[in-house]
């Protein structure tokens, strides 16, 4: 792959830091600089050295960019777009790493007009419920998946100038529809976050809660991890992609009525059959991994 | 501690296992003695240096035992106790292990009736999705609690014996009353178990199951990984403790519920308010642990 000259990185966080980081231990990118709405933290990732540059001009700095990297919070896109489209230079090509991909490609079309062909979405399936440039590291994409959801517009050289960047930091590239995307994310993504949220803010809500959080343990501490995820960002995310959310949770509803109407019930012969399903689900999950 | 001469550890799997191993490591008991309906867990754990000798007898070996540890899935415990009633010696203490308190106490009483003051019911808070000798480890207990719930008739020898053991394997006590046990662990264990089960249950049911479970990351990952765990032992759990865990599990339907309200009215606010909370709730717990 052909070196980048300069990378603009427009939220530099955990997943726009990671991917700068990990470029640049490949020597993949002459430049970075970085853009964020947080001073406190693009000195942080200066001082990391994840990114060269704090912009202090963005107009120029995406006018002059090979690549630019928006990775902000989902509901942030639109806007962040909509303010580099005048500016961007004739060859720049721009990607995201937003979790929703439907609405972000509307929001792309209307935003960036004839630069929109060099608007490359994407998702990189990976992150960690820690946010801030502290939180990025060089690995996180190491074995991971890429999503880009390219549409009939999209440019064939843009396409590959992103696709052999994230290869690059050590990401498998897959191609997926946006609307398969984002019914797929729903289910496997989306939903656990609601779900883990939903735990915790059941138990945060007893009047005993220190207590019971003291004798949670290893089955507590793993369906709760990701309820310390940024909520901000999954604030955005689960609307961003309400069409898909809804009924993804609408049956999960319906699916622990039925646990509930089994134990009601006592019906040992059909509780026990629910479990070992799923027990067979997840390990041959976890074997095919 | 005196070292304990003969254990009978009846249910040679994860839990019955890890104590004999870890009781054995620190040099805490002679003799290991194993009762189990499955000859060929029996004979693993006999070539895995867990138990000494195989039960070729269970009533004389119960007769001759300082401690026997009943570690079978929770609704077998009566019937186990029932068996071993008549043939226990005259100071022969007992213990288990149940996910639940009330019911096994009010077994115990039934089934062990003079030697009911010699039972001392407990819990240890530990565990893996994997079962069966095989899966048992010397350390499984290190730093994990030990909840025990004795009654006003528990003989304080017996309580003292099963205490000291649980200390030599690394474990802390914790003394609780039965009823708020399983209050705590209907929704700090058995609730979290059920919201697993229920999301694998979901995504098994999709018709493209497969690749969904393909395209699953970290967050998926550990909200299902308890989802793999023993179906036996759950539908006993969720049924014994059936009492506490369906209004643990009506309240999380409600509170799931609430979570969909919000998305499907666009409340953006509200949603924040809710995750930003949990996250508050999931850290503090982290850091208190």
């Amino acid at each position: 792959m052909k070196k980048i000259g300069t990378l603009v990185v427009i939220g530099v966080g955990l997943i726009g830091g990671s991917f700068a980081l990990a470029l640049k231990k490949q020597k993949a990118v002459a430049r970075v600089i970085g853009v964020d709405r947080s001073r406190a933290n693009l000195n942080a990732a200066k001082q990391l050295r994840i990114i060269d540059e704090v912009a202090t001009d963005v107009a120029k700095a995406v006018a002059n960019a090979d690549l630019v990297f928006v990775a902000v919070p989902p509901l942030q896109i639109p806007k962040v777009l909509a303010q580099i489209a005048p500016h961007l230079g004739a060859r720049t090509v721009v990607t995201d790493a937003g979790s929703t991909k439907q609405d972000v490609i509307a929001a792309a079309r209307v935003a960036l007009g004839a630069a929109f062909s060099r608007f490359v979405p994407a998702h990189p399936i990976a992150g960690t419920e820690n946010s801030g440039a502290q939180a990025a590291f060089a690995t996180l994409y190491q074995g991971r998946h890429l999503i880009v959801t390219p549409t009939e517009e999209t440019d064939k050289r843009a396409l590959r100038l992103v696709t052999s960047a994230w290869r690059m930091v050590g990401a498998k590239i897959i191609n997926m529809r946006a609307d398969e995307h984002d019914r797929v994310f729903a289910l496997v993504s989306h939903l656990p976050h609601l779900i883990s949220f939903a735990l915790v803010g059941q138990i945060a809500d007893e009047p005993d809660a220190k207590s019971l959080f003291a004798h949670s343990g290893g089955g507590f501490r793993d369906v709760s991890r990701i309820a310390a995820s940024s909520p901000e960002m999954w604030r955005d995310v689960v609307l961003a992609n309400r069409d898909a959310v809804l009924p993804a949770l609408n049956n999960y509803l319906r699916e622990a009525q039925t646990l509930r109407d089994l134990i009601a019930a006592g019906d040992s012969a059909q509780l026990e059959t629910y479990f070992a399903r799923a027990r067979v689900a997840r390990r041959r999950w976890l074997k095919d991994k």
